[in-house]
């Protein structure tokens, strides 16, 4: 057997990581075996890597080696944390995945085929199940996202308006080109309301 | 114009370390402007990550993982020091590049293509102009690598006698496969003797 595997994709600001919390809630209350994790991160060694990802100067990294360092921490999240789960028959729900990579990395230049080459030599190029694009109006996602970092933003959420708005374009492309994997979901209104939304979504497609 | 890229390889205890700097020393004696360097790290990004492959439990990454953790080393090596030396001219003196991620990751069961890959995407497939591969028999060899480290040795240096011997057959395997690229030569004897063989090893076939 094999769980479901769920992400949550979008800009900044738009509410993802409360999302991803509330919607484990959730689910754990419906009597589902949930694990919880997110990218940068969720196994130790990839969590070391994201502090060498998010921390330091804005050109720390070139794009091609930031996309080597993404495609190396997702590759231990998913050996260590995602994989086993899912084997387990957990549902593992995850805040952003390849998908982020795809966007955000290719909205600094880097190649999809690029990235997705990476994906596939690093995590067999697992895809999930189901993804979950939340979106706003672009003033609204950043007015929250100023709110919420006081202008100390990361190395990649701080980057200029210009690259968020490339970023935001790439994720509805690909929501487009994989209709069957993606749903887009509003994330404007009361976090009750998003978290509903967002469970029918999740589910859509399943007998569960 | 472009400088001349020379790499040293062999198993652990040949000598490399000591020898590239010696083989720097002769060629600046000789008026070359020389930069040396070394794998992982090289490049203050790279010896961030140099720091979380060579520390921490020996199980503490999966081959994978490794494999694109050297990649996102080496792109940033590649980037921030090797080529802008190239492009002034400079000889670059390498102490361990890719047949060291081809051997040691390759040994650990990672496909050589999928090395391969991983070096297009992140250094555009850059090889040395000249790869010398020390030699020693490997009792000798396993004995200065315990002189040295006294039994402590890093993540990857520290695996077992086995591992070690397929590293030294893989690598006599690329040097077989790649003649122009690759001269093998003798580590044994007085320090001075091998820089020699060295220096004319690493010299053979240019104009210099």
């Amino acid at each position: 057997m094999s769980g479901r595997f769920i992400s949550l994709e979008g800009g900044e600001g738009v509410g993802k990581s409360t999302q991803a919390r509330r919607l484990a809630e959730a689910l754990i209350q419906r009597g589902v075996d949930v694990v919880l994790t997110r990218e940068p991160g969720g196994s130790p060694g990839a969590e070391a890597v994201r502090a060498l990802l998010l921390e330091g100067e804005g050109e720390r990294w070139t794009p091609t080696t930031e996309a080597l360092l993404f495609a190396a921490a997702r590759a231990d999240h998913v050996a260590r944390t995602i994989r086993p789960a899912l084997a387990r028959g957990a549902t593992v729900i995850c805040d952003r995945f390849i998908d982020s990579s795809r966007a955000y990395q290719g909205a600094a230049g880097v190649d999809d085929a690029a990235i997705m080459a990476l994906h596939a030599i690093g995590s067999g190029g697992l895809l999930p199940d189901r993804t979950l694009l939340l979106s706003l109006p672009p003033g609204e996602a950043a007015a929250r996202a100023m709110a919420r970092d006081g202008g100390n933003a990361d190395r990649i959420g701080g980057r200029d308006a210009a690259y968020h708005a490339k970023v935001a374009t790439l994720l509805a492309s690909f929501a487009r080109a994989e209709r069957r994997r993606f749903r887009f979901v509003d994330a404007a209104g009361a976090e009750d309301v998003v978290t509903r939304r967002l469970l029918v979504a999740a589910l859509d497609g399943t007998a569960g």
